[in-house]
């Protein structure tokens, strides 16, 4: 990570600059969406197989820049990591993201399916799963604690769609 | 570039991998932003100082993404890049990505103005200036010919802000 400036002023070069590198996005991607919390969570579970050193600097790279906080361990656990509110603001990215995938590059049933549901439920369906991450991250109750939750419906999806 | 399948199933992934790293993110903005569209101007005018090695590479990976076509070179006329239907469709992953950058990074104002307006727009002005692309890249007449370019609209708004 350069720890100058930003090669530019332009916003979408600042926010490529912060999120790094493919692998980068995939480790908020596990966060967000699979509530791994722990390098040895996100390392184990990886869909995509990422290597340790791999994910160690990622993990640096995104405390950094502002996107993960973390929590040192403390006798008998394990460190964690939470997202920030820029953090969390990344959910859109991921969302577009996911939906340029659906439409242009084959997939996995029960890895799309949650993308999808994403992808038609619009900002409202965004807006809600933003709240759950604030709630769950950064000790922000949900501004409608009796609101349906956006991530049952996705988890419902996902269960649905790995028993089909 | 990977010529292997993909590492995993899911659809934010898939994209990753197809947009490979932050160089090709700045590509395609500058394509579609700046209408650049031959490997000397995209040389000279980037606001990052992109080196040609790269963007010679990520020319090349972009294509064999199939994220953009090139026409090779004729007599008198350089080899010149289109984006593909696919390519178009990056466009509201460029407009997150450049929300996030808006929010959470500092910038320069002429270069923050058209991703402000695409943001505050909402989707019509982002399918719009799709439909633009789809005219000027793949020869396809916008739906509603008398309707108003969106991006008259974003020119405006960017020589605004450069005379500010």
């Amino acid at each position: 990570m350069r720890t100058k400036g930003p090669r530019s002023g332009c916003a979408i070069n600042a926010t490529v600059e912060a999120l790094g590198d493919p692998w980068s996005l995939i480790v908020l991607r596990d966060v967000i969406f699979g509530n791994r919390r722990s390098f040895r969570d996100l390392l184990t579970h990886s869909e995509e197989g990422i290597a340790s050193n791999i994910l160690s600097s990622r993990l640096r790279s995104l405390v950094e820049a502002g996107l993960l906080t973390k929590a040192e361990a403390v006798r008998g656990q394990r460190g964690s990591y939470s997202l920030t509110e820029a953090g969390i603001q990344t959910l859109p990215i991921l969302v577009a993201l996911g939906t340029w995938g659906l439409a242009h590059r084959d997939g996995t049933e029960e890895l799309r399916v949650r993308v999808e549901l994403l992808r038609d439920g619009g900002p409202e369906l965004v807006d809600g799963l933003m709240d759950e991450l604030r709630e769950l991250h950064l000790g922000i109750p949900r501004p409608d604690p009796w609101a349906p939750r956006a991530s049952a419906q996705l988890q419902a999806a996902y269960e649905a769609a790995l028993n089909r």
